[in-house]
């Protein structure tokens, strides 16, 4: 623990997933007070067709 | 809110997944009495050996 | 499948629950053409505290 | 019910996703004594660029 | 990883998941062979009112 | 998007909720150029009885 998951539109590079799993890592140690080993993040790519706002797929906006 | 997160056998059309993310959002603002733009959908397309039932992969159902 | 999961505000009460698990299945089973008895809905009650966006806790706003 | 979805790297053959779908069926029918059919299991496949420990990204470890 | 994720009825006791956890990890690794340490189970107890099946919760079945 | 799901202990107050809730938005739309309403974060608190790894309750730790 904790363990973190990101869902987010498919597409984002290695490099900026390697950072953000750096810097939220960071900052949930320095918030909770907990170590590096115990932060898990997954990241969960999600298409535009596969995601609904008011409705409407992301796809057709 | 509210978020609503479907898990569904891979394969639907997006016209499908259109439909499906207009309806239900249609009926949970009419039940929930909340605004479309706050309901967001996310369809989890699941392969058939990914998912299994009564310990036997649908994939061999 | 298919299987529905709701997060939203705590504090529905059972009669909104019920029709919101029967409007959603109705028309989930109308529209990807299943049998009731395959689709699972699980609400998942969140405390506004428990919940940020643009970073501020809805139980702040 | 129960359903239980599994994380795991992306990678597992279906051989492997067979017996691990019989076992813990298995073994929690046999613990929660339910019966076979009401358990459900989903495999989620993840890349090893989508899973961060301590900061850092498992593709770059 | 693997990260296995529960849903299941409110109710079971401290013993009913000291077993489970214990033996879905034993099966865990010994079908993946991978180490102890790296398997989590959460358990995500859930009131029968917040699960419906079939359109109908199951606290009124 | 991006949706931020946060499994953690049980017993978190809420000041430490709002810092990581506000931190966490701001690396994220930094990193990912996206807008701070874009982005929802979802505490999920754990009970130790709710939550094994390496087969072992934390709250038989």
């Amino acid at each position: 623990m904790p363990f973190i998951t990101i869902d987010l539109f498919e597409g984002r590079d290695k490099e900026t997933k390697r950072e953000l799993a750096q810097r939220l890592t960071e900052e949930t140690c320095r918030i909770l007070n907990c170590k590096p080993e115990a932060v898990h993040i997954r990241f969960n790519n999600v298409k535009r067709e596969d995601w609904g706002t008011g409705g409407v797929l992301w796809s057709d906006k």
